[in-house]
């Protein structure tokens, strides 16, 4: 039987400079979209399942409502990823957030804020990095986050290229210390030609739509990928690795940044 | 030097059933207001360091600025937690979200969100939990999580009592399974009485106020607590027990609903 929280996705991954092509399993995200009385309340990502839940929790958690009982009706379009909710009130919605649905060079892209689709952009660099030098930087972006290992309580994103690390930020927040090294890079004027991002979180769609802003076309982090992420990192032309650790990698797209120094090294024997 | 990344808290560590009293070190949360042109633009929480690298690409990020020459002027309060932004343009802010600072009962008690002082509610149950169930709630929260196992990608909240688990919820956003979790209790009645909270990520703010307004006074958290979460726990009279494993855990705030069955077998005899 299909489980719908997974999706498969395949995947090139290296232990050393062993290489191996694999169809992965990756967490799945998926976009809902809540209407409340017929206004739009707010879109999420989530994991598929347990719907009903979620909208409830989201409800309460939210203060939208006190008791069960004043959900008159809840709808799920499971295939459009909207859940529609009737009130025995009625409601100011304060927040509003218009779900963009569009297509691009024939592919179906999906973004589910508008603002995202308006200022994510699709990636020409031409940045690569060897596997070696992939596992000599994660090894360096681990040296330096003292503040991780002291209170275990914080992300980490970095701007390197080939010649090292550039500049760590560190924060309890994953896509805030995403927004630091965003700053740094407009207030200093940074060159974004042949860099790369690491990162110590794990690749939603919200950190490559992130990366995607940036401009930078390499992200190399430690944790898993959602499918969602994937697809648009593929659209957006960014190279997601993750898993990365001081030995091994899994790319999941544009392979094409990533390349084995050992066996050009053979080559050139 | 004192670090501004990090706070201190006086915590009680079990391993096993020995007993550490000991003055931890604790990532800090700290809530931000960036007011732009005068009007309240979002309230985030961050660590606070590199907090202008942080606004900018908070407002790049948003789409608000597209260049570092339309900030006219930002300045930070670092005391009062605003940052003040001048843009050379006039915008239309979508979002505005209220920040309200209190006090109560003779406390000084902050929420970054006015609806989150509105919807959070102080605990009054008993419920206590032995140490060495503790630790088998734990072991069995691991066990059922072979989505996590299978993708790295997925966070997990669960209802336990001292009978063993209830419910398992799995999201890949750690808000959304204890939103799930929230949902599944209303939509069955499930009474609270005797019930904790098993949760798989860090216990932030965000985390406290959601089990606040669940209604659940005790929290068991694989991962690491922030200072603000603690103090928030501290506030709403839930128990914060943090880093969770099979052998250990750290209790932070009203420790009486943890005891220590061994030493009380021991007493017995």
């Amino acid at each position: 039987m299909e489980d719908r929280r997974l999706a498969a996705w395949s995947t090139t991954k290296f232990h050393h400079h062993l290489k191996i092509e694999e169809n992965d399993e990756i967490a799945k995200e998926w976009a809902l979209t809540i209407m409340v009385n017929g206004e739009q309340c707010a879109t999420i990502v989530c994991t598929p399942d347990d719907i009903k839940e979620l909208i409830i929790g989201f409800l309460a958690s939210e203060g939208i409502i006190r008791k069960l009982s004043t959900i008159k009706d809840l709808k799920v379009d499971e295939t459009k990823g909207f859940a529609y909710v009737e009130l025995t009130f009625p409601v100011m919605l304060e927040e509003r957030t218009e779900r963009w649905i569009g297509s691009c060079c024939g592919k179906s892209r999906e973004f589910y804020l508008k603002q995202d689709a308006r200022t994510a952009k699709t990636i020409n660099s031409n940045m690569k990095l060897s596997i070696h030098k992939a596992y000599q930087l994660m090894e360096e972006f681990d040296s330096v986050s003292d503040i991780f290992s002291r209170t275990g309580g914080v992300h980490q994103a970095a701007l390197a290229t080939n010649d090292g690390m550039v500049k760590a930020f560190i924060d309890i927040g994953r896509h805030n210390a995403l927004d630091k090294l965003y700053g740094y890079i407009l207030k200093n004027h940074i060159p974004l030609k042949d860099t790369c991002i690491l990162f110590s979180g794990r690749i939603s769609s919200e950190v490559v739509l992130k990366v995607s802003k940036i401009g930078i076309g390499l992200l190399l982090a430690k944790s898993a990928p959602t499918d969602l992420a994937l697809k648009l990192a593929h659209d957006l032309q960014i190279t997601a690795v993750g898993f990365v650790r001081r030995d091994k990698l899994n790319i999941y797209t544009h392979e094409y940044r990533i390349y084995d120094d050992f066996q050009q090294g053979v080559y050139d024997l």
